[in-house]
């Protein structure tokens, strides 16, 4: 058992109150969370968090993390050309072993910015899966479309696979699938009462030429196929219509945004206070480092709020407190991952220390809001998935040196640019 | 001296080459710049880089130190209500002694994203360059109008005080400007030949409220006054006309960026793109942490690229290069500090090192890209300011403890809120 003690716990079981509570974890589970108690076992590990702070990890709900390959490879160009002209060429030339120690990579900066868990839609998901089990990281695979008989063996073998690893149906976006597709992909989610997730009116164009094709939104489209009948929801939704956010209101789907990749690609900023308003529950993704290009938990929260404040000039329009809720919770649930969203009992520990000894968090007012808007990746002490400690003082606990990986890495670069 | 080797030197000097340069500081200068040397005296240190990055530090050009007091106090207002109802009834209460505390933990705060200089604007400016003198860290202070003598004393008093204090000629904004101040600003301005400096076009009422008064906009008013007769420029600069564009660009006038701070009170973008296109010469500041929260030259740097792709809907609206030149380079021009602004033989030696051995900074494509679109306060290892090492690998050297500084600024905002 590895105990906790000496900080603050913002537990998100109570609204956002921070309270003093110890927590204990034991394998991969949190035990106790509470006062001091005089009948403490012998601990494997005592960690005196001096004051400061303990969270639920952070989700990143949309992320292709093995993208870390084009990290300030093609910027400064729209989505539609750079992802056709500079991305999936050299994505085709990416194999398996690739995926694996790109995908460790990617691991490492979550882990470095309290991201305890990613939603995941990218090729070779079995070298994919193996990577994170093997880092000890919990991902959720999305699916990426393709014939009936393959989806339906993937969401078999993936969810049985590990306790860190799950499968969520789900299919690239309306411009690259075919209708037999997307018909398999809804049929697949009705035999399983599983969520659909795809991404979604990214761009404008995306709207415009799905409403060419098919006479409706894509939202529209995806409903009118039943993909949203057990919930799911969509990745990026910027160019969302009045309907489109009464349809995932009405299916409590989830709309992930992605501030940062949005912002870059200037896609533009989705609206998620208007979602807020009509009960759409939320959740944030990093996206991929290709478009993004940091995987940075503490960069999205803070654009979630100030995109949302610049696009409707209203300082008001949307605050800290629901983004980091949106952040841990809403992620969570997003991904199926309902034992991973606070901290209480019986829950997964899935936890992250933040450092409030920091200029940055100082004077230390209002923990929360200084988490949004002053927090960076230089805050996260200690970051642990599943009882285990991968990442501490900036130390890698994953089974394999840094150095290795970014070694790797950068040769696979060379690989496939050559 | 000391001696920097076995990295790579993003000098600035030609263009945004990346050489395997050593670099030699002898007490505040850069002594050598060049290819490993048989020659090479005994060193008091010898930094091995391993690979990693040393630039030029960061400028924040525009800032109120001090008010790291109000981070996180009252957030999600606009502007004015925020300054009237919320900020000046709290900064009327601080003593010479609150800014000297609150200034040491801003410019650890700065240290930790490698800013090596603020260009800062606030009261009890005796205590404000006595804090920085004694950190070691270097301050241009602006003015902030009042009477000509006091102002005149000011001017010649702070630019003999210390080489790392400069001062220059400013006022607040006018809209707390009389018209007496304004033409002193500027009959100081005459006198010494000096630039000026003020907040400017921050947001749509304040434009809308100077026109009403005086049939100007403030950068028409100013002009018209003579202010930039010897160049100066402006704070935020956001609702520029593109007359008010053309003025800037003729007078050779520096428009200090603080899209962090525009961001959060949803003032909006300022018109970097168009700026840039008629050639008036960009800085970057963090403002205070008042209203952005963070004093983090990584947030600043990517918000000045991305909020002009997404106001403009355009990803190439603004490259990370250009933005890169904005925070070092232009911002030590912008602040008159002519010796700080590139790696070169007798310029000062203010110098970050950049910790490219973490994951957002791999794989190694393009360093300037990373350092803008994934950089973070995590990348900075080493922070020095006039050949002095301020701070290096998590700790501060500016002749106070860390824990001290918490304790005084934290006891402060209990005094002022009570």
């Amino acid at each position: 058992m590895i105990r906790f003690f000496g900080g603050r716990v913002l537990s998100f079981t109570a609204g956002l109150e921070i309270s003093d509570a110890e927590v204990w974890t034991s394998g991969d589970k949190i035990f106790y969370v509470g006062p001091r108690r005089e009948d403490a076992p012998d601990f494997e590990r005592e960690i005196d968090l001096c004051g400061n702070l303990l969270i639920p990890g952070f989700k990143s709900a949309h992320t292709h993390s093995a993208m870390v390959f084009a990290r300030s490879l093609a910027d400064d160009m729209p989505l539609q050309p750079w992802l056709f002209t500079k991305i999936f060429p050299l994505e085709a030339k990416l194999l398996p072993e690739h995926i694996y120690s790109l995908n460790k990579l990617a691991v490492m900066e979550y882990l470095t910015s309290g991201i305890t868990a990613s939603f995941d839609m990218y090729y070779h998901r079995e070298a994919f899966a193996q990577s994170n089990i093997d880092c000890g990281f919990r991902s959720v695979i999305c699916g990426v479309g393709g014939e009936y008989a393959a989806m339906e063996a993937e969401y078999s073998r993936f969810n049985a696979l590990s306790p860190l690893i799950s499968y969520i149906p789900g299919f690239h976006a309306e411009y690259t699938a075919s209708m037999d597709e997307l018909s398999a992909v809804a049929a697949l989610a009705a035999r399983y009462k599983a969520p659909v997730f795809a991404h979604n009116s990214e761009t404008e164009i995306e709207v415009l030429e799905c409403i060419s094709r098919h006479g409706k939104t894509p939202t529209e489209l995806f409903d009118a196929l039943g993909m949203f009948e057990h919930g799911g929801g969509g990745f990026h939704c910027v160019h969302f219509s009045e309907n489109d956010i009464e349809i995932f209101a009405q299916r409590g789907a989830y709309a992930v945004t992605c501030p940062g990749s949005n912002g870059k690609l200037a896609s533009g900023t989705a609206p998620l206070s208007a979602m807020l308003r009509r009960g759409v529950p939320l959740a944030i993704g990093t996206d991929g480092a290709s478009s993004n290009n940091a995987l940075d938990f503490f960069r999205e929260m803070y654009l979630s709020c100030v995109f949302q404040k610049l696009a409707q000039k209203d300082a008001a329009a949307m605050d800290a407190d629901t983004v980091l809720r949106m952040a841990t919770v809403g992620g969570a649930q997003a991904m199926g991952l309902f034992d991973c969203d606070t901290i209480s009992e019986g829950k997964q520990a899935d936890l992250v220390v933040i450092d409030l000894q920091k200029p940055n968090m100082q004077p230390v007012t209002n923990v929360t809001k200084n988490l949004v808007y002053s927090g960076s990746k230089a805050n996260v002490a200690l970051t642990m998935v599943a009882g285990r400690i991968l990442y501490e003082n900036g130390e890698f606990f994953i089974g394999e040196e840094a150095g290795a990986v970014f070694e790797k890495c950068n040769k696979i670069l060379l690989e496939i640019t050559a």
